[in-house]
């Protein structure tokens, strides 16, 4: 990985910035030999380890408005780290920050890979027991969408499972309410059949496998699940919600006398590769498709594991040249 | 009870129909001495137990088209156990069957309480540590939805709250995708106004909290969400096939070995409670709200105790008068 140009780390942005992201960013490099290129204030950093610093002065809020913020903030650390990518003084960029905020500053210094109607954030889902997790697009950039971009997702998801996840001809599925072709609202019904018609997927080896239900999500029935990014905001976080509900009620189960303190005890060896995989400091985030360069969503609440993660995701996303198998994939319908 | 009217079971819907269906009819009349009306083919149906059986020589299958079905299977389960509440025969139906023949028999049948735009299907989601789940609706009843709509299922669901759940004041959350008033698709940008105005809950002492997330569902943060029946239904079940692949995935690490096992077994009483929440046999399924009549809407695996609950909650909604509280609640805005 010698001429990868450095990972743009937002080093501002995430309920635990900078303290986590900088020691984040100095793990990545250190374990994973990766160079980092940390953006933001160098005098809030602390102790950058001797890591490449891009200094920026703004700082876009978790819940600022995100297209006001990238447009008047010309110096945020978000808006210079899609910049670095752009100029190629960096290879990627990785944010914690406002979700929109770096969508934007992604989507308006870099552009959009052409062809693309819009960007989706792709957000990999554990399937306990299977090897690959189930991906999830659009989780939340457009929360509206036309049919059009649903198959643009669709192309795009594909080309993310084979490339990334090693599937060779991976199982597309529509989000919807029913697995018949006609249930669903009008969008889902519209795209359908636009699906259907196998031409879509001539440049990513998909097949579609129809209708899927939010069940399936967190199984190894289908690869990749599209949806418009109201819908799938709604059940990732409803997803992650419910997990960490009942993940919180089983702990709180194991603390009830010492008798179960003990058998948790035991049972933790067993447990913990399960913890693992349902970790989303694991994953490495989301990954924003469409945009015409490497852009990691990590979620807000990221410790420097998250941050680790999302670097390797990140330059393995480059040295694979997923742009650009991206581009490739989207043959127009 | 003992002028209570009996309660309609379509002993042929549900996959463990009518086995389960007619063992969980005698046990509601048995251990809650519920009179209980079995609709369906009484050659079919075997010990009823002396239970009276109300003839019908169709069945409308799982898959089938509702509203097709319901126009022309004039003898179907489904359908005389609506009229049965229509005619005063039974004061409540119930039915784990085809769930659009369900909604399309009560609201043909039945027809709507006077003012209601769309029937919606409210679903209690249990929350760990909580005393009373929170209400979902419309949780699949319509795909697709006018903000008006939704204000009247805030109103209904909070009627619902407040008579079946005991919460005096119940929060009302309208599900989107980030808490801030702007944020979402047309349809939320549109409803959050309109529930912002206090009049709508003049009828049913709610209040409104503003936009919840797909994480509060199972939170103790807000007692009623509103939302659109293809957002909620795909809320709902993403909810389901999380938590009974993690369960799934937990089990499995308790059968590791013997070690495991016998941990396993030590936390079994500690356990079986939060189990018995989360079961969904134990919430005796969704309610119809809208509907001139009490529908309970099981789901289509239901055993003999769904049944049971599903009959126990059927009872309740018809003694505490909710169809007609609901009218009440019904502020126009």
């Amino acid at each position: 990985m010698t001429d990868l140009r450095p990972i743009a780390v937002d080093a501002m942005g995430g309920d635990r910035a900078p303290g986590e992201i900088v020691a984040g960013a100095r793990r990545a490099a250190e374990e994973l030999g990766l160079p980092v290129l940390l953006v933001g204030r160098p005098d809030e950093m602390g102790d950058t380890g001797g890591l490449e610093v891009l200094a920026a002065s703004e700082v876009i809020a978790m819940e600022a408005d995100p297209g006001q913020s990238v447009r008047r903030m010309k110096d945020s650390s978000l808006v210079r780290a899609a910049e670095a990518v752009r100029d190629g003084r960096a290879s990627a960029m990785v944010s914690a920050g406002n979700t929109g905020a770096t969508m934007a500053s992604a989507l308006l210094r870099m552009g959009r890979i052409r062809g693309v109607a819009r960007p989706a954030i792709a957000t990999p889902i554990p399937s306990p027991g299977a090897n690959v997790p189930t991906i999830l697009l659009d989780a939340g950039a457009n929360a509206e969408c036309q049919p059009e971009w649903l198959v643009q997702f669709a192309q795009m998801g594909a080309v993310l499972g084979r490339e990334r996840y090693g599937v060779d001809a991976p199982r597309v599925g529509l989000l919807s309410i029913g697995e018949e072709p006609g249930k669903g609202d009008p969008l889902r019904k519209t795209t359908y059949p636009l699906l259907a018609d196998p031409g879509w997927a001539a440049g990513c080896g998909a097949t579609f496998v129809g209708n899927v239900e939010g069940r399936d999500l967190m199984s190894d029935d289908v690869d990749v699940v599209v949806t418009d990014g109201f819908t799938g905001n709604v059940a990732l976080k409803t997803l992650e919600g419910g997990l960490r509900s009942l993940v919180g009620a089983i702990v709180a189960t194991f603390d009830t006398d010492a008798a179960s303190r003990a058998a948790a005890d035991a049972l933790m060896p067993a447990l913990l590769p399960l913890y693992a995989q349902l970790d989303p400091d694991g994953t490495g985030g989301a990954m924003l498709l469409g945009v015409d360069g490497v852009c990691i969503i990590s979620h807000g609440s990221s410790s420097a594991t998250a941050v680790v993660n999302a670097c390797r995701v990140a330059a393995d996303m480059v040295t694979t040249g997923l742009v650009g198998h991206l581009g490739t994939g989207l043959v127009p319908v």
